[in-house]
């Protein structure tokens, strides 16, 4: 990591030392200023309203799945996606110093960390009380605020140095194959040149084969796809919009024809963003 | 409603009045016995253990998408969908008798129903508490045994007749287009005659143009996809298992090619069921 300081503002949902923001220095190296946001509908409006110059997002975790929250999200907002990343996600038992593991009687995270390491923690704390909270980094938080000595937070090893805090136990997670990719959306859209992937969203007249026409522009153009996601329209009741990732930048002509045929048989299409491929 | 009364055991999430037993009075008729299930994975081991007839499960919603979580069940247990059926999901703001909106200090019920009618509460019950609990018809259930006269929850209104209580408020969903499509799934396998629809679940090699190759298979036999659903492949980074809905049987001879189509090209495949399609 590079330790040069910029004047980078970077907004993410969750506390300082959230998941977001360990990414977010992943992509950009130390030195970013983090604007930390409650919700991730505030994300976007951060960006959008020019207090932060990106946002990053999780957009899905190789164990839960999709945030569909966030799919719905980029389609409300005029933000673009201009970078991925790609973070393994190592959930750490945390609590104030000098604190042991026989004094713990009750673990605070957010509820998806907490089913995360249900295996580590009835081994490791059985009967331990368990408490559902809003965000990880905030319960590293809370718990430093509140002084309690009997209890442990769930969170990265990130938010224990950021709060001056001890790590009982590291690696807590019950599988190790945790990875978040998140998104980094930006107010102007990229049309980069290398390895590319481009984020689409659309929806078709609801006719027989209407899904194997638009996945045939690509194919057509050996255009590979990397995600297809759907999620419900609203107001129209089991109708869905489309989203689908493919490798390739808008600066290509296969891409960028692929689009305009798929332009033709859309109802409904707009491009998400073009960036550089993760690593 | 039909007011038979015959012996079959019926599984559901949630408390007696859910809108799953909902469901399940709209597609079996009056009469059936209600087994009240903890979790939706408790319904799919009633069935399994022969505890129940069957389960209903919700597998997605006009405004929220696909149930996730009940994707996930489907694939880890051996049970068929044998039926759908669908409703229209009206929220009502249920009290004690005699209780009266002036009275009301806190709102009780499941986050998503909260959610759903946050516009209708925020002009009826300005600045009220709104408490998260599991279950809709759950919380009539606590707010009787409660007695609490400054409380009231938000269920359907067989909750409200169950508990015999008071509906305050009819209708309070914020959007009206508000429906939910459930899944009846059984020990045995259906190969239906009429209009009908089949559930599948498969992988495939993560090669360029997989996707394509695997819904040509329906659409070199004019066959229509409803529904396509993506999850993430547990221990395979960004893999992804894919649901597919179409319309037509097992018992019909170009649906049964397909899907021997689909087998040649496929790394993982199951049928989740064949059902007639529901109204």
């Amino acid at each position: 990591m590079t330790e040069q300081s910029f004047d980078y503002l970077v907004a993410f949902q969750g506390e300082r030392g959230a998941y977001s923001e360990a990414a977010a220095v992943n992509f950009f190296g130390e030195g970013v200023t983090p604007v930390p946001c409650r919700t991730f509908g505030e994300v976007f409006l951060a960006v959008e309203e020019k207090r932060a110059d990106c946002g990053i997002i999780p957009i899905e975790n190789s164990l839960a799945g999709s945030i569909h929250r966030n799919y719905d999200l980029l389609l409300r907002h005029d933000l673009f996606i201009v970078g991925e990343t790609q973070l393994q996600i190592s959930h750490h038992l945390i609590a104030l110093p000098e604190v042991e593991l026989a004094d713990i009687r009750r673990v605070l995270s957010h509820p998806q960390a907490l089913g995360q390491c249900e295996n580590s923690l009835s081994r490791l704390l059985p009967g331990v009380e368990l408490v559902a909270t809003y965000d990880t980094a905030g319960s590293v938080q809370m718990l430093k605020e509140s002084g309690a000595r009997d209890a442990a937070a769930i969170a990265s090893r990130r938010a224990a140095e950021i709060y001056g805090m001890s790590i009982l136990v590291e690696g807590l997670e019950d599988n190790p194959e945790n990875y978040t990719r998140f998104l980094i959306l930006e107010r102007e859209q990229l049309y980069p040149i290398g390895p590319s992937k481009t984020s689409i969203v659309f929806s078709m007249y609801n006719v027989p084969g209407a899904l194997f026409k638009a996945l045939s522009v690509f194919a057509l153009r050996d255009v590979d796809l990397t995600k297809i996601e759907s999620r419900p329209m609203q107001g129209k009741r089991w109708e869905y919009l489309f989203y689908i990732d493919f490798a390739g930048s808008l600066a290509e002509d296969r891409c960028a024809n692929a689009l305009d045929h798929l332009h033709e048989i859309t109802t409904f299409f707009r491009v998400l963003g073009s960036y550089p491929r993760g690593a």
